[in-house]
């Protein structure tokens, strides 16, 4: 058992990508990455994730974290005399954790669906895709980041879904730029620090990656 | 603005129920029991839980902390020197933090359907739902509770659904103790503590209830 650090994560993972690399990169914690393709179960992926065979799963010294937001908090308590990822106050804690359940659990399966159905069912993932980002937006109103000042969890938490941003725009057919200024400025600056830049795939990349997703899912 | 704690909750809510109360009870804090039917949108709930207008919702001095989880969480830490609800170790933590999330995520809509539908729906949740209580037996082994030794933060997540287990069983046609022997001992160990007992509703009671939901749902 070793102090190493591994990440298994795969390049165009809508879940919770970029995620767990951001905090690592804002901690400055050096790690292995294991390109791990979800959909090949590897002995790895099942042996460090048995439960949900899912990627992002984080080992550190020879023991397994998994799912996103577990990874933050876990990065943040072992790191924790680096960059402090979520708040000291509870009360702002709770806010933080509040935010990052949010987007964990309504973001992925509107999101995929936009890019990844047509007709009626893309029509119903559109709107309840668009309230989330209203939402966000309202919460986010004329804060800097969402926890205020400081960049932190929740702003890792949702930058870990920008690179399916352009994708999901492109085949929604709206834009975020549009209807969503405030939530365009921060991203703006949020991709203005080096943790965040460094762990995104290319944007672009993810548009082709979604083309052939789609016609894999019969939605060409 | 006070230092009052007050709990907006509904006797017979599947969500989370006794979660938080149980969490309460154990840092052997009080509060207002605010019953507040989550069908009727009061002002309130409205206020208090804008984003999701669900129960629980816990106030403390004022301020709001909504999802039983968070709600754990913020206990712990506002009420941190009496007794402890997760480990101080991170990856134990975050062990802790992994099964809250599989209940919180995969528990809920299994078991409304298991009681409150019919027919083929009824028969893929009562499938998914026996999964989950498989894994879940098999998570606690031969362990005393969930993180070991010491009642915490999984065993009040997963208590917190205590109540509609025999509902569960009575419309899903089967029984826990035939098949889960292990959760069925771990749940009587739960059951001796005055903190768990207390939050709990009626089990009976909630069977009652069930029939009344199922005859709304059309599943009568």
């Amino acid at each position: 058992m070793t102090d190493e650090v591994i990440l298994l994560d795969y390049w165009p993972s809508m879940f919770g990508m970029g995620t767990t690399k951001i905090a690592l990169a804002e901690k400055g914690v050096a790690y292995e990455y294991k390109e791990t393709d979800p959909r090949v179960k590897t002995s790895l992926l099942i042996e460090t994730n048995p439960i949900h065979k899912k990627i992002p799963v984080l080992i550190h010294k020879g023991k397994q974290i998994c799912e996103p937001l577990i990874q933050l908090e876990y990065i943040d308590e072992v790191w924790s005399d680096t960059y402090p990822i979520l708040p000291s106050d509870p009360y702002q804690k709770a806010q933080a954790r509040f935010w990052g359940a949010f987007i964990d659990k309504k973001f992925y399966d509107p999101s995929w669906k936009v890019w990844g159905t047509t007709g009626e069912e893309q029509v119903t993932a559109k709107k309840e895709l668009l309230e989330h980002f209203k939402t966000l937006e309202t919460e986010l109103g004329d804060k800097t980041y969402y926890g205020g000042d400081v960049f932190g969890f929740v702003d890792i938490a949702l930058m870990g879904y920008y690179s399916w941003f352009k994708a999901i725009e492109k085949f929604g057919e709206f834009s975020i730029e549009a209807e969503f200024p405030k939530l365009t400025q921060w991203t703006k600056r949020c991709l203005e620090r080096d943790s965040v830049v460094n762990s995104l795939a290319d944007s672009d990349k993810i548009v082709e990656y979604a083309y052939v997703l789609r016609r894999k899912l019969g939605a060409e």
